[in-house]
């Protein structure tokens, strides 16, 4: 069962065609990642690691179709489903709706990193505790 | 040969974790794509057509991948390609680099509209004009 | 009483020195506006008025005065009053806390214009039905 | 005198009102900002100062005043001032015109600090080498 979630058009997410800026819909992937993840009990930017380094999740791919318009003050219905799980990466798949109606639909592909000193991303493999909620809703 | 162009990282365009964010891309890619249009003579946003209806290119697919992590104030390089004309889409592709190195590639389908009244949009035929133009850099 | 929301910072709403980005918090007050607008019943985006024209609120004021640095998922209150309404135009005021603690106040003033044809913004009254739904909160 | 800029105005930061969204006046003047400073030799995120941290400048006020409405492609020309030099704080103002109609005005004030470890923010006088550059263009 994927995960689901809402959201309301905000003005700023609109363009002078009076449709939500096509840019708009990475943003909103990334925030409804962001509650699976919250209510799954992953840290999104979790303060310690067992390596000791904070780890974040750096994007190597961000994937779009967009299927009708949205509007200003549209509320979206948001599906996540993990799609994949790598050893270090994570897919993610979004299907935005209206009413029923199909909006975009959309994939995010993150891989897991830790933060090095001197602000480098190194890639790590997904701790296993983390692996394992992500499984629990794959 | 493709259109090139540069632009510096902007502060707005980057996330807490110190690199641009990465749906920061996508408005590059438009504004790279817009300069593109300028250059040979392609209104953005036409108050006259044929028909008497502005036009608009809303996208029906939106993709990135991501090689490396860009910062604040990086000075990036965006080639764009008119990589694909179809009777009604135009399909643009972006490579990004800093100093030589990749730094993302990504693409956008656009397809040709008229607002029709009331605000709908709809598909028509890439007008003759507009077709030579992309084809003469395509 | 001010209308009151909350709302949790996403992560396109920081940056780079890993706090909120300063302009990230007018969308929130415009988003905190729209709430409050359609708490009394008023169109934010009204199709049709008594001149059978769209009206339209652009500003002609937006100010915010920063107290403490916000951070991505943050859960801010918002706190919004219609503190002043003149002929044609309404001021808002904000307030932003965290759990208690002053993060942001700001202000926005918007004026009431009709789109013309042509796309250009007349300033009109404010409608009578509109004024008193203002004066009901304010 | 002010340094002046320009930039045109992207897609990104039109609305569905058909104009540019207010909040884009902001990271506008920021952006303006970071090239006045570069331009006086100032690092915007410089690596090293003599207490060895980090300096960043958070904002603790914003303010935009709105004159005309700008549009999609508008060559907007940017004026920057620094108008107040405090022992910590820079107070920036900005003016926004295109073909020299005024379209806003604004102002930023900015205060250095010192990024301390675990990311807190400390306020401290301004270098004095950045002080008399600044005091070269104020």
């Amino acid at each position: 069962m994927p995960f689901v979630t809402q959201r309301r058009v905000e003005f700023r997410d609109t363009d002078a065609a009076g449709i939500v800026h096509f840019s708009a819909f990475f943003p909103m992937m990334e925030t409804a990642e962001h509650e699976l993840l919250r209510s799954i009990g992953v840290d999104v930017m979790p303060r310690h690691v067992p390596e000791g380094m904070p780890i974040t999740w750096p994007r190597v791919s961000a994937h779009c179709d967009y299927r009708a318009a949205a509007r200003f003050e549209d509320l979206l219905t948001i599906e996540v489903r993990v799609a994949k799980i790598g050893s270090s990466s994570v897919r993610y798949e979004f299907v935005f709706t209206r009413d029923g109606v199909a909006i975009a639909d959309g994939a995010l592909t993150a891989v897991c990193c830790r933060l090095a000193p001197g602000g480098g991303l190194e890639k790590i493999a997904i701790p296993e505790e983390t692996r394992h909620r992500f499984e629990a809703v794959g």
